[in-house]
Order: structure tokens, then C-alpha cells, then sequence
């Protein structure tokens, strides 16, 4: 445990290439428990966690998630941007970028805190990953599982949603950060 | 920077008593710069922030959230915890608990991927406020300002919203972290 927050810094990057690995189901197991350290409104613990370490039922997954957003465009113009609906339509392209392993972090559809406590919880695992050597992604278009049999594959209880698939696996490289502009101050009160 | 990682985990707490020691705006400022890091959705980068680093604007901003919370738990008694009631008419209490500085963070209302998008943010500054020697906590009722000029002191615009009021000072202690239970895994597929 010796990654300093400088590094973190660097190499905590979207990542959507991995080296043909597996990730170890135990450090999934020990990233999952250092993220329960996140903190969570009135400290309520809402997250959940699905854990798919295997490429074929990723890869089904992916499918399915693909087969919903074009659905959903085809009846809503506006549920989808339309760049991305070409690479939806091709069949190469996996929404999950090939990746071992797949974090769904999961909640309450009556918790109204769950979109920010799931994102906090993301962004531990996204710094834990990287104490691991390993990349991580939050794949938004992952997130559209609905076929009964998927969300019993993944163990989704009735009333729950996926908030974040987090794809993790050993990175090819670590690019650069994208551009990023600087910190929108609107007002400094001092 | 070398704050490593098991100490980020462990020094990143919810502060809520902080040194009478004001931040220097500097600190504030590359915390932030370090926050746009974050990940957002398309890389959209939608965070904008309001900084007030002065006791008596922040004791103001929290009279005001308080009045509003009290005034829509008249309206709608689901509207706030009832065990925040009490608590909220105490005329000490500050909803920032004295904290020398608050970050608002916002965006536009119009951003679907807002909550999330501001929360990673949040994270981030979090962390960094940890490599120097800062605390913080995130407080949810001090994001209740709707008055006009309250808004235009923090230079709100039109159709943005406050998601994350984070509060930053010197911490007098870093207590443990309050209790976890395990990460709720669901199912595992291997």
C-alpha cells in the first residue's frame, strides 16, 4: 500500500484497454471493502454490488444493454446521442470494452440519496483499483439491463437500479488525462 | 504529496469540528484545480463552484437553509428527516457546524448526469483536502438557498443547482470511521 496521492492523481484514468488478465475475485472482494469507507448520506450504506468476472456473460450483458438503448432510440429520439448510435448498431463493439470484469454498484430506487452515494462509492473503487494496478471505467450505456433473466443472473432485487457498471481490469497502458479545463469559480467570498 | 493511499483511507473522514484557523484561498483554489481531474459523463465537465471562505457569509447561508427546511417541513412533513426538526430550531446550531470555508458545488439543471457528475467531483476534493491536512464533510442541508440574493452572492446562475455544499477547515481530530457493515454483494460470477 504505497501508491501517494500524486500518483493517484495520475493514474486514475478512464481506462477501456486491458491486457488479456483476470482479475483476482479477491482483490475485487478487498476493493469492494475498502469502498464501504466512502461516505453516504446520514452514513445510510445504500450501495449494492453485482460482481460479473467473466468476459461471456459480460459479453451477453453488453448485447442486451445494446439491443435496449437502440429499442429505446427507436421509440425516443432523445434517449440516446445519436453519435453513439452507429457504434451501438456494430456488432464488434462491446459497451463494456472488452474488459474482465464488471463492478455493478446497485441500490434503492427509494433511496434519494443513491446517485451520489453510488458515485462516491464509484470513485473509491476507482482509487482503490488504481492501488491495485489496476484501470477502471464507469460505463453509463452498461447500465440498461432489464430482461428478467439478466436481472436475476445479477441478483437485482425488485425495486433497485444500477447506478454505476464500473469495468475494471489490468490496463494496456495509462494514457494521459483528457483536456480538462480549469475549475469554474463562479464567486470567491473571502 | 505523499500522502499514500492506506492513509487517505484512513484520515478521509466527516469532520464537523474544526481549528479556528482560516484556509488560505490558495489551498482552496488547487484543491479545485485537482478536482477536474474527476471523471464525468462524455467528459463533460459540468462542475461549476462558489467558494466562501468567511464565518459570518457562511453563518448566513445557514440561517437561510434552515428557515427554508423548517418552512417546507410545515408545508410537507415528508419533506425532512423529523429528527432534524429540533435540532434545525436551535439558533446555534449552524448547518456548516463553524466551518471556516465552504465549497458550493453546482451545475446546471439541464446536465441528467449532474448528481453523479458533482459527486465524483466532490471525492476528489476530499481527498486532496486530505493531502493538506484539511477535513470535510458534505452537507446536504445546507444546499436549501433559494433566496435571490442569497443566490446572486454566491453568483448562482439561472437554471443551476447546488448539489454539494462541502464544507473545509483544519480538523481538531480525525475520529474513526463511524461503523460499516460488509459491501452487500449480491452475486458473484466467476
Amino acid at each position: 500500500m504505497t501508491t501517494n496521492y500524486r500518483d493517484l492523481l495520475e493514474k486514475r484514468r478512464s481506462i477501456r484497454d486491458f491486457q488479456d488478465q483476470k482479475v483476482p475475485l479477491k482483490v475485487v472482494e478487498e476493493i469492494l471493502r475498502e469502498s464501504t469507507l466512502a461516505p453516504s448520506a446520514s452514513n445510510s450504506q445504500p450501495c449494492r454490488f453485482s460482481i460479473v468476472n467473466c468476459k461471456n456473460t459480460i459479453k451477453a450483458l453488453s448485447d442486451e444493454s445494446k439491443a435496449n438503448l437502440l429499442d429505446d432510440y427507436a421509440k425516443d429520439k432523445t434517449s440516446l446521442n445519436p453519435a453513439y448510435v452507429d457504434v451501438l448498431k456494430d456488432k464488434n463493439f462491446n459497451v463494456f470494452y472488452n474488459a474482465p470484469c464488471v463492478i455493478f454498484i446497485l441500490g434503492s430506487k427509494r433511496v434519494a440519496s443513491l446517485d451520489v452515494d453510488c458515485a462516491l462509492a464509484a470513485s473509491y473503487i476507482m482509487f482503490s483499483a488504481v492501488e491495485r494496478g489496476l484501470g477502471t471505467c464507469w460505463i453509463n450505456l452498461g447500465s440498461n439491463i432489464r430482461d428478467p433473466q439478466s436481472r436475476a443472473l445479477l441478483a437485482i432485487p425488485d425495486g433497485c437500479r444500477i447506478v454505476a457498471p464500473i469495468i475494471v481490469g489490468y490496463p494496456k497502458a495509462i494514457p494521459p488525462a483528457s483536456e480538462r479545463h480549469a475549475p469554474e469559480i463562479l464567486r470567491v467570498i473571502d
